[in-house]
């Protein structure tokens, strides 16, 4: 059975999801679902994602929900398809392990408050609050300056090969990246050429020409 | 080479990992980080979590942070030692992936905030300020209710086997317990069963006992 893909294309949790669909080389039905009339928070989708929350994938019988989670079992349970994504040595899939909860449990926090204020605001017809954006611009300072030593020992975040650590940063770095919050990454030239290296790969420019709204 | 747990006994992310490793009955040395002279915001600490925080593990020469992704990595590096706690099974794992997700996005968030104000606070000679208290008291019900239709269909979070799901949340549910919030708990029977079996585990037992301060 196909997977589907339940999400919206303005969604960094779904354009995660999607990209890694991509580096995985795997089909898949993209579902819209309408966050402008609430579809997300009525049944059939509450089904999939109590929370009331996109994406939700189905493989078959299975449903899943939690971008992150969903990354996990693609790469888990595609191994050999597309990119590793996840290494196979416990030591090394455990480093991996550490910045992937960094980007959920630090960058993530202050990257999406940024990213609501600089890019969604201003796509739903809302007003941007720069007193949120500066006092989530200090924060994010200190943060990058952390990447920017740990991109000083390795290629990527969880190593020296690309992995989920880095695949999960991507769609909100893009957003990231079309702001003023762009000089932050700038400034630092390890963490710049980082970004670089990971907007450029093929399975991001697909999604962003499939997501485009 | 020993294990070694660097961390705090008050910590609910430090407990979090001591409980992992009883679990998997192995042997660790506990190194206590003095938070109160800011140990953990200087060398040599910041040399193994350049964020600050407790807790860190050292197994060997493998220095990690982020109490998850430790936790993670003891499952996976030690399958053979104590409970299983993941699943072979991409798909069974995939399950267990989700709700390691919900504690970490929806859960945490929120228990965080109410064990602070009402657990952490008075511990530490400061006043709790109820309004924040009712505030994610308001959040946590639904929340809970989630739990509820989910337990009603699974024994644990992520199936019918305990897991790094349910183990996730054992430290901070132990402090809401103990709490005006525990009659959010025992207001679902379901949610209640599960919390009597957590936390009876023999292995949490063995913390409480480690880290009574």
């Amino acid at each position: 059975m196909a997977i589907k893909l339940y999400g919206h294309p303005l969604s960094v949790p779904t354009r995660r999801v999607a990209l890694c669909l991509e580096e995985k080389g795997l089909q898949y039905e993209f579902v819209l679902v309408d966050l402008s009339t609430g579809q997300h928070k009525k049944e059939p989708f509450i089904s999939i994602n109590p929370f009331g929350q996109v994406p939700a994938l189905e493989d078959g019988e299975l449903k899943l929900f939690e971008s992150r989670a969903i990354t996990q079992y693609i790469a888990r349970a595609y191994t050999n398809k597309g990119e590793p994504l996840v290494p196979n040595d416990p030591h090394e899939m455990a480093v991996v392990s550490v910045w992937t909860e960094v980007e959920s449990q630090k960058f993530e926090v202050v990257a999406s408050k940024l990213s609501y204020e600089l890019v969604i605001k201003p796509k739903i017809g809302q007003v941007t609050d720069h007193g949120v954006v500066d006092q989530h611009q200090e924060k994010l300072a200190p943060l990058l300056d952390i990447y920017e030593s740990r991109l000083s020992r390795s290629k990527y975040l969880g190593g020296d090969e690309f992995s989920l650590a880095d695949l999960h940063h991507i769609p909100i770095v893009y957003y990231l990246l079309g702001t003023e919050i762009k000089a932050l990454f700038d400034a630092r030239p390890k963490v710049s050429a980082w970004c670089d290296d990971i907007l450029g790969r093929p399975s991001w420019q697909k999604v962003v020409q499939a997501m485009k709204i």
